[in-house]
C-alpha cells in the first residue's frame, strides 16, 4: 500500500482524494498497490468540503509522518511550497507537485536536493495534457528546434471569442470572469505570466536552460481589440497568446507574447479554454499535443499519474528535468533585443495628408520594411493604420515605436504584435 | 555503457544507428550513461549501408551475446521476431520492438513472458509520436471512453488528396507509390490491416482487452470515390481512415473503417501523411497527440526513446502494457454486427421513376430513418444516390445492403462509409 498525503485541498486536490477513489480499480492495476490520502492539508478546517480523509491545517504534519510515501503539493505560491517540498525530500518522500510558479523559480535546486528521489510534476505545465511525460521521456532522443504552445486557457478562450464572434475585449473578459475561466484580478493569465512559468519549465527539459520570468520577453494580450482580428482575418492569421522556446543556433529564445500565427497551422486551430503544445524535434519533426490545459479533474489526472508512476517504479528515479550532466554545452539564452520576427503594427493616426510619408521614413531609416498596409477608417478625424513588416530585429521595432508614439498626428500608444 | 545490438537494420535500424551517433551528446545526458550499439544483424551483409557496425547474419548472435544489454527488435512480420524476442527475454535482455505485427497477435504472452525485464515498444504505433507513453504512463489515471486514431499515414495522404484537390483514388494510389508512401502491394496499408494492429495494441493498454486481428471490424478505404467526396463536403464532414476504440458499458468496440466525421473535430484537421490520436478519458477530458507516424528518423526517435528510458530506470521495469492484474472486470470485445452508428450510402442506380419509393421502403422495413439524402446524376441513364441515416445497427444495415444489392436497377455494389 502506497500512503499519499496531500498538502492543498481546493479544487485540484479535491479531484485527486475523489479520483483516486472512484477510478480505485484501474489506478491499484496500474499501480501494482493500492494508493491511499492518509492526509490531507487545508488552510482552514472548515474547507473541509466535505471529504472523509484526515484533516490538519499543518503541511509539517504530512511532510514529517513517517508512514506517507509520496507527498502531493497543490499549495500555490512560491516560496512557502518550496519551504515545505525541500523539508519532505529531506525527509527521504517523493514529491508531486503541479506548481509551476515554485518550478519557475526553484527547479535547479529542486533537481539538486531530490537527487535520486522521485520528483514529478508533470500537472505544472498545461493541466491534463502529459507534456512532461512526451517531451521528457517520449522525445528524448532530439535535439529540440522549438517549442511553441498555447498554454493559458482564459487567453485562449478570450482570443477565440473575439475572433469567432467579434465581441469587444472587455465584454468577454467580464464573461470570462463570470464563467470562472478568468480571476477577479486577470493580470496573472492575461498578461502572460501564467505562460511563462510554464515555458520556463518546459524550456529546462529541452535545453537545460536555466533562467527566471523575469529574464524573458513578457507580453499579455490586453492591448488587442478588433481591429487586429479585422488584420489577421484579412492576411489568413489567427491571432493566440504563445509560449515559444526556439533554438537558434547557441541561442535559444524564450518569450511569451501575442501573436498572428498562419491560420492553417496545426497550433491555429486550437480554439476555446484548450490548450496545445507544438513540438519539433531535429529528427522526429513537429508533434503537437491538445488537451485541457485546467480544471480540477483534468489537473487531477496529471497528478494521478504521476503518483502511479512512484508506485510502480519505486524509489529510485530517473533526474527531474530528464537528465544529470549538462544537456548541451555552451547553450544560453538570447537577449531579448536580439529577437528577430516579423512584426504587426497599429497606430491610431489623425487623417491627414502626408502621415503615411512620414511613418515610412521612419521605418525605412530603421531598415525595416513594410509588408502590406490595410486603413481602417474610425471616424472624420482619425483612421487606424494596420501594418505587417519583413523580418527586422526588436530593438530596430522598439525603437521605431518610440519614434512613432512621438510624432504629433499619432493619436495613441502604437500597438505592436508579432507575427510568428 | 549500456550495450544495444540492433536486430533489422533497414530504413529504421539505420536511423537509430545514425541518431545513437549524431545526438550522443543529449542521449548520454538524458540517459546517465553511454548508449554504443554492439552489433546490428542484416538478412545479407550487402545491405550494410556504409554503417561502421559490426554486422552479422543471425538475430541469435546478438540475442545470446552475453555483452548485449538490450534487444532492438525491428525484423518484421510476426513469429520470427516472436522466437527471436522470446529467446533474447529468456536471456535476461531487455527488449525495445517497432513489430505492430507481433503484438497484435502476441502482446500477452509476451508480456507474461517479459515480467519484470524492460520489454517497451513505442515505435509499433503512430511513429514518432509518443502515444504509449501518454496512454500508458500519462493518463494511467482514467478509465479511457474512448480512442479514435488516424493511424495509416499512407490512408490520410491519400484521403486528403481527394478532399483537397480533387484527384482520383487510382491516379493519387500511383503518386503515393512513387512517393514512397504507400507500398507496390499496398492492401496492408489502405485495407486498414496495419491500422488495426495498432488499434489493437492501444486498446490493450486501455482496456486490457485480448483481441486478435481477425476478431474485429476491418475495412479499407478502396470502395472511395469523389461521390463520397462530394457527399461529405456537402454535410461538412472529413473523409478518414478511422481507428476506433469505445467503451459502451461492459462492452468495448473495436474497428477500423473509412469514415465520415465532423470537420469541425480536431481530429479531422489531420491531414497529409501526419497521424493523430484524440483519446478521451473519463476524468481528464479530450487529448490530442499529432505528429509523423511513420518515416526512418521519426520512428527511430522512439525507438531510442525507450532505449534511454531503460538505460535511465535499470533492469526492473513496469509492466509492458502497463497492469499486472485484471484492467477492469468484465470488459468484453462488442460483436460487429452489434455495432451502432450513423450511415453513409452510396447506390449506383438506373434513373427511372419508382426507384427512391422501393429504396425508401427497404430502409423503412429494417427500421432505418432516413437523415438526408442527395442524387448525383452520372449520364442519361445511371445517377448516384447519397444517403445519411440516424442510428441504427450494424446488422440492420448490412441486411439493407444485401437487400438493395439484389434489385434490378442497383447498377453497382452499394458503398457503405459509416459516420463518427
Amino acid at each position: 500500500m502506497i500512503r499519499v498525503g496531500v498538502i492543498g485541498v481546493g479544487t485540484v486536490g479535491t479531484s485527486v482524494v475523489k479520483i483516486l477513489e472512484e477510478n480505485s480499480d484501474i489506478i491499484e492495476a496500474r499501480a501494482g498497490s493500492k494508493i491511499i490520502v492518509k492526509t490531507g492539508a487545508v488552510r482552514s478546517l472548515e474547507k473541509a468540503r466535505g471529504l472523509s480523509i484526515p484533516l490538519t491545517t499543518d503541511p509539517y504534519d504530512i511532510v514529517n509522518d513517517p508512514e506517507i510515501d509520496i507527498v502531493v503539493e497543490l499549495m500555490g505560491g512560491a516560496e512557502a511550497p518550496y519551504a515545505v517540498v525541500k523539508q519532505a525530500l529531506q525527509n527521504g518522500k517523493a514529491v508531486v507537485t503541479a506548481n509551476k510558479a515554485m518550478l519557475a523559480y526553484h527547479r535547479y535546486e529542486l533537481q539538486d536536493f531530490a537527487g535520486d528521489l522521485p520528483f514529478e510534476f508533470e500537472a505544472s505545465v498545461a493541466g491534463g495534457i502529459p507534456i512532461i511525460n512526451a517531451l521528457r521521456d517520449g522525445l528524448s532522443a532530439n535535439h529540440i528546434e522549438s517549442i511553441v504552445g498555447i498554454m493559458n486557457g482564459t487567453c485562449n478562450y478570450m482570443l477565440s471569442k473575439m475572433m469567432h464572434e467579434g465581441v469587444a475585449f472587455d465584454a468577454i473578459l467580464k464573461e470570462a470572469q463570470a464563467l470562472g475561466y478568468a480571476e477577479a484580478d486577470p493580470t496573472f493569465d492575461i498578461g502572460g505570466f501564467d505562460a511563462a512559468h510554464k515555458l520556463l519549465i518546459l524550456a529546462s527539459i529541452a535545453y537545460g536552460i536555466d533562467a527566471k520570468p523575469e529574464d524573458i520577453l513578457i507580453e499579455g494580450i490586453e492591448a488587442v481589440t478588433q481591429d487586429d482580428i479585422y488584420f489577421a482575418k484579412e492576411f489568413g492569421y489567427a491571432l493566440k497568446l504563445l509560449a515559444i522556446a526556439k533554438r537558434d543556433g547557441d541561442e535559444v529564445e524564450l518569450r511569451v507574447h501575442a501573436a498572428l500565427i498562419d491560420a492553417n497551422e496545426m497550433i491555429a486551430k486550437i480554439d476555446g479554454v484548450m490548450n496545445g503544445i507544438s513540438v519539433v524535434g531535429d529528427k522526429v519533426g513537429e508533434t503537437l499535443y491538445y488537451g485541457p490545459g485546467a480544471g480540477g479533474d483534468a489537473t487531477a489526472s496529471a497528478v494521478i499519474a504521476n503518483i502511479i508512476d512512484i508506485a510502480r517504479s519505486g524509489r529510485k528515479s530517473r533526474p527531474m528535468l530528464g537528465f544529470d550532466r549538462p544537456l548541451e554545452h555552451g547553450l544560453r539564452l538570447k537577449a531579448k533585443e536580439a529577437i528577430r520576427s516579423k512584426y504587426y503594427l497599429r497606430l491610431k493616426v489623425v487623417d491627414e495628408p502626408g502621415v503615411l510619408a512620414q511613418i515610412s521614413k521612419i521605418f525605412g531609416e530603421h531598415t525595416i520594411s513594410i509588408a502590406a498596409m490595410l486603413q481602417n477608417s474610425i471616424d472624420s478625424r482619425y483612421a487606424n493604420l494596420l501594418f505587417s513588416t519583413h523580418t527586422a530585429h526588436e530593438r530596430d521595432i522598439q525603437k521605431v515605436l518610440l519614434e512613432l508614439e512621438g510624432l504629433h498626428f499619432v493619436a495613441a500608444k502604437p500597438v505592436m504584435i508579432r507575427i510568428v
